[in-house]
């Protein structure tokens, strides 16, 4: 991907020249300093400014590593940056960049402008465009490469070395030729280093490698990024259904698939729906925020009703009210742990229905033990406090009884959930809590009712 | 990295299969999968076996890719595994490594067995394992390969093709050699589609490109991965304080890095100190989670003798205690919102010092648009249930001043600890939900007392 701007020089944490660069001006000075800059570090420097300053240094990025700074940007900022620009500059922004780049910039743009841009290409890049785009962002055909090197498998390697010389430059990152058949059908990979170490006079197929991973274009990219992962590989092929050729996904975008799958993973833990612009305004932040607020407000409001049912009890003895917090609290965090555990497990794979049982069992044993350990201690503790040792056992039972439904609850919900082809993760965390706070008032105070009162 | 093992057949998911062959037998068609098998794949399926059938199944791994597989498991299960194996065959193993992938065992073998090893290395292979053991597993020089090929600037192409084809094999990965001078400064990059492409007659100090990024021995191993997913790069040369190469590191060993660091993150987010193994024992498990249940027992405790201060107040109006959890509850989960959002800004350097009164106000604002939404639907709802107009207000107000709190402390904890030199993110989730629980219960029942009795 992204050409030319690679070279620059690479600087981390240079956002501090710029910055200072800005309260003094001259502005002569911060273009020069821009222009040495790699896109991604421009990227960032745009990311941690407020809209007031960000504008006048966008202005200032020169239209050639635009694009690139485009596609390096948090979905939040660049619908902001792209808000700035007028058509002509959007063009030659898009025109500046590989055809599978440009395809990433299309869902933020407007039809005019892409109508304009695919007019500026020519056809062969056209009809790749048209490729890229006929699949969805998120699978192997939307993250592919269509700019393959091809080689036959019948030809010497003096031949290829001869035509990739004539040729000139290779696509970036290119580490391995695609061998195919007349009807570009893939027969295997001829690694570059291969083909620098073997004797010339040879042929193709003697020395290709038979294809250790191949995907179709719609492989999701969570599989591609396991797969990479797993298997340690720096490119691989995308065929169609027929195993013809379409393209090749290389590592480093697998890398940004990777770390937006972790970081979807933790902003969903807390709820928030996607990445925000630090400076996003007010209104937009709490639409990001507010629907797993309105979830929490309704399992808050059901395990208030539930202490309702009890407030004859509380009346009785107010200790109640105090304690009950404690029972709910830690019994919520034991079971975030579980799911947390368990939810991991499911995503690598580690987790097969024959040895769920097993794992109940386990964590049975963890809260039990864990139970009667803090249970006991927090006994004592509101035995030194209200000096009321029947409300001291109800406090170590009633906590060792929530810590066993936190770890039920914390095995069975997201295998459940994996069962019924669902997400486990998502909103995984929210379903706990509320388990484990109606859960732990329900039983402290039930318990205490029944034995106290 | 690992050689010929790599060359087996990928299939995903085909743990299926071989716990099937499992419950049937016979052995011998259980040695033909696994001998079938990645090595990355046989891991997973001993991580998801419980220790009864995980070790017969790894007494049938062939010795040649049980090193492999070593590197390839989580920590806990790698120690399981070590632990069945005698001295011998921990040898054989590791005798199949590259000398990299040795240091990383070393951490988990006994003296005995590392002496036993050293003792079975040649004379060059021992000082490279002594190179990569002189520096931190967390640093570059703990991530790098020694294994690099380099050439002289003032040779021609033609030598280098024809030194090439003598020497035979590059290293797995190698998608560029290095330029050095007589005393092993290196000058600059020769990426191999370079070496193809360009003229033979060409010296390579004519088309060497300049190195972009390099990294010393002691750079940790978060900013390499940093740096590689920034400027997506595949290697990187490692150099000593005087520019001398060390060794090179490639992509596939970063993204096991920042795939571990976003782990940590989600494990830390809850309190779990490392990744479990998921059919560790009881005790161990209970060793693993003990710090943060700990830590929230003061917590909870805190809190709840903050409620001890008002009981006389509960006693004469009971349903602030079904009304307080909700006040404490959405404080805590708007905080950690706050507080998750400013952590990966700190995290991706997009948060500068100059920028953080702006998002106090933005977060002022957020947490009072909530506070007045949520609190007065809050306080509708009590109203219908409680029938007092009063205790209505008060809950609104209570709710839009922990909402206040909380995004206050969302912002100014990370900030502040990010300041002081700490980490931001360790254990800021327990931190905020501390000060919105004592706060909300607080200014709850505060405010209650105050107006209401």
């Amino acid at each position: 991907m992204a050409t030319k701007a690679r070279k620059k020089k690479i600087q981390l944490d240079n956002t501090r020249l710029v910055l200072a660069a800005l309260e003094e001006g001259p502005i002569d000075r911060i273009r020069e300093i821009l222009a040495d800059l790699h896109p991604a570090d421009i990227a960032t420097i745009l990311e941690s400014l407020p809209p007031e300053q960000r504008h006048p240094v966008w202005a200032m990025v020169k239209p050639e590593v635009a694009g690139e700074v485009l596609l390096e940007v948090s979905e939040a900022v660049r619908q902001d940056l792209i808000h700035e620009m007028d058509g002509a500059e959007l063009v030659l922004a898009a025109r500046a960049l590989d055809i599978d780049d440009i395809a990433d910039l299309f869902a933020d743009l407007s039809d005019e402008v892409i109508a304009e841009i695919l007019f500026a290409l020519n056809k062969q890049d056209r009809q790749r465009l048209d490729a890229v785009l006929s699949y969805p962002e998120d699978t192997a055909g939307g993250l592919m490469n269509v700019d393959t090197v091809t080689v036959r498998e019948n030809i010497t390697l003096e031949v290829v070395l001869r035509y990739l010389r004539q040729r000139g430059d290779l696509p970036e990152h290119t580490n391995s030729l695609f061998v195919v058949d007349r009807s570009d059908r893939l027969l295997g990979i001829l690694p570059l280093d291969k083909l620098l170490t073997a004797s010339p006079s040879l042929r193709v197929a003697h020395i290709m490698e038979r294809v250790k991973a191949s995907f179709t274009a719609l492989t999701s990219d969570r599989e591609v990024a396991e797969a990479f992962e797993r298997y340690n590989l720096i490119t691989a092929p995308v065929v169609d259904e027929n195993g013809r050729l379409l393209g090749r996904i290389t590592v480093d975008d697998v890398v940004d698939v990777i770390r937006e799958e972790a970081d979807r993973e933790i902003l969903n833990l807390v709820g928030l729906r996607e990445e925000e612009d630090l400076f996003s305004s007010v209104w937009q932040s709490v639409r990001n925020r507010w629907m797993w607020l309105a979830i929490n407000l309704v399992t808050a409001l059901i395990a208030s009703r539930v202490i309702g049912l009890f407030e004859s009890s509380i009346e009785k003895l107010v200790a109640l009210a105090a304690l009950m917090p404690i029972v709910a609290g830690i019994g919520g965090n034991s079971g975030n742990q579980t799911i947390t555990m368990i939810v991991r497990a499911l995503a690598l794979g580690q987790l097969k229905a024959e040895s769920i049982r097993q794992l109940f069992l386990k964590e049975i044993g963890v809260s039990l033990i864990n139970g009667l350990m803090w249970g006991g201690l927090l006994g004592g503790v509101s035995w030194l406090l209200y000096q009321n040792l029947p409300l001291a056992v109800v406090m170590t039972a009633a906590m060792t009884l929530n810590l066993l439904l936190a770890s039920v609850a914390g095995v069975g919900i997201p295998y459940l959930r994996q069962k019924l082809g669902r997400d486990p993760a998502l909103g995984s965390s929210v379903m706990i809590t509320a388990i484990t706070d109606s859960g732990g008032f329900f039983i402290f105070l039930g318990l205490a009712t029944l034995f106290l009162l």
